[in-house]
């Protein structure tokens, strides 16, 4: 399996620099002025640089929402029962939940991905299969995972993300569910950028006080008996991360080396993404944060990503939301710099045009 | 004229409060924890609201984009040419516009509407034909029109969003072309905010600091000539204002009177929303903001307005474009509150459920 994952590392090639030209260039010309549409350019620019096409077209979009159970809640650190995970994928499956909703109204498909869940699904149709664990195990008392787990996970991510490739999919988002995987995503900020426990720990879906201190307690015994390695992201993955947050890790990995862009939702999947980069730091060309989460800790993997988000609306629900929005954004972005008019084609004017045309 | 004004109004009142009571307790029931949508949930509460329904639909919207040109261009406050305008209104009804593009992408409805425009477009198909003057008077020397112009451009938005609401548009955004028109909207937003000239001044579509001064130094002079009255929105309007601000502004007042939800986009077009908020506070109800623009001076009618904008982009391009995306946005937002299912519908574990459910 770390044949696979080295093998798709090492077929990571950074976007066409050529591109980034030809597409500001082509922006300039757009009946504008210039840099008028801000992000919007840049956006556009790099979708252009990873499509390697001055017309790249995001016609068909995907949001993989992968599952996964924590054996991390039996310190408490959830306001929800671990049961709400295998019930969410449920409310997924049908048509329910906010991500369903959003990625309808953004023209997007839903793949439900069972990573780890720690249920029987007994092949409800809808549901693809690809159950890792049931469930890690409390990483605040071992590894939540094996090393054989977690290169599993990131693989089952790399495939998902070829055969969104063979799908024609030309856009993908990551998003999650997982009762408790806020802690684990802080225990993978903590490892990956060095900062202490309180900066990167939020309250996930609205625990209280009390609950803060167990799940800081619980990241801060996690990580000194798991020592991950912090150079050494399935190391990380392996010890304190989830099934989900691997093969979202893998569809980030997979997405580079396919030259798919990639966007990521909120904290969990940006702790992902994160893991990719530090795989392989070339990864950076094709991902985009959707949004500012307002889950304390997101803030420190953007700036470990070097790379703004979207939108910032205050959300912090998960599930691929803020992708599903942003998708939105990304794709109006790349429709500008294909369907707009030049000031010659419409006959307007440029900035050095005599004053009276 | 100023009688129509006067009774639209009058006519406006708030949105019902019934149902920002109602659509916050909706909010709750759904299938996530209180409060993770952020944002998106009080826009959905604040729609709610407006329509006095917890199942309002935004399926038809429309952009109107409004044009005139400026006396004040003689100044040589401008990095374009007047002919600009025209030349645009002329590329908006080809399609080839960021407008177009962007309302394609968010299907919907462009209405280009001609309020000012030095130019004869002899009843070219699809533009409708408001024209008030040709051009606005330039305001360093003297008023930008008369007192009647400005209430007839006022009337003629109040007609527009009249004539929405038969067409049963669910959502409204204000765009605007005109080239000129940050000068005016920088004299606005200082009648309106008292704020110094410098701070309400910015560079437009992308003049050098030489234009800038010459910039700063007509609105001083326009401001000291005209003596806008502040607490008088339709005597500012018609001294500093322009044509397709005024229709604007009439709008935002029909659009409130008739309980539509309106989407400012960018300076321009919160100028036009801050004069009718200072016309009728209550106009605060319907209005949102699309998004942060990058003209100095638009943060200071966002603080007038006292609302924050959805998106923040680095835009300022006008001509709608940003309300475009942010329709997207709040489109959502309500199809979330219509749309997702509840605890209880799910069969999902609120927070309060038994730890095993």
């Amino acid at each position: 399996m770390l044949n696979r994952i080295q093998s798709t590392r090492d077929a990571i090639a950074g976007a066409d620099p050529h591109f980034l030209v030809a597409a500001a260039d082509r922006q300039a010309s757009l009946t504008k002025p210039p840099g008028s549409l801000g992000r919007l350019e840049a956006v556009s620019i790099r979708i252009a640089a990873i499509a390697g096409s001055l017309a790249p077209a995001l016609t068909k979009k995907r949001i993989f929402v992968v599952a996964g159970d924590h054996g991390i809640t039996a310190e408490g650190v959830s306001a929800y029962p671990s049961a709400v995970t295998h019930q969410m994928v449920l409310n997924f499956l049908a048509g329910g939940a906010a991500i369903n909703v959003l990625a309808r109204h953004g023209n997007i498909e839903v793949q439900v991905v069972d990573a780890g869940v720690d249920h029987d699904f007994n092949n409800i149709p809808g549901l693809t299969n690809r159950k890792i664990v049931r469930g890690t195990r409390n990483f605040a008392i071992g590894p939540a995972m094996t090393r054989e787990q977690a290169e599993q996970s990131i693989v089952t991510g790399i495939e998902l993300a070829t055969a969104s490739k063979f799908d024609g999919v030309h856009l993908i988002g990551i998003g999650e569910m997982g009762i408790g995987n806020t802690t684990s995503a802080s225990a993978i900020t903590m490892a990956l950028t060095r900062r202490p426990v309180r900066d990167v720990t939020g309250t996930g879906t609205g625990i209280d006080a009390e609950a803060l201190e167990r799940k800081v307690a619980a990241i801060e015994r996690g990580m000194a008996i798991n020592k991950p390695i912090h150079t050494e992201p399935i190391d990380v993955l392996s010890k304190v991360g989830g099934a989900e947050i691997g093969v979202m890790m893998g569809i980030v990995l997979g997405c580079a080396a396919h030259k798919i862009p990639l966007v990521a939702d909120g904290f969990i999947s940006t702790a992902a993404a994160a893991l990719a980069v530090a795989m392989q730091p070339i990864v950076r060309d094709y991902v985009f944060i959707a949004h500012r989460s307002k889950e304390a800790g997101h803030q420190a993997l953007i700036d470990y990503i070097g790379m703004q988000p979207l939108l910032d609306l205050d959300m912090r629900l998960g599930e691929g939301t803020g992708a599903a929005l942003a998708m939105h954004v990304i794709d109006g972005a790349v429709k500008i710099l294909c369907e707009m008019a030049t000031f010659e084609s419409a006959g307007v004017s440029d900035k050095n045009s005599p004053v009276e045309a």
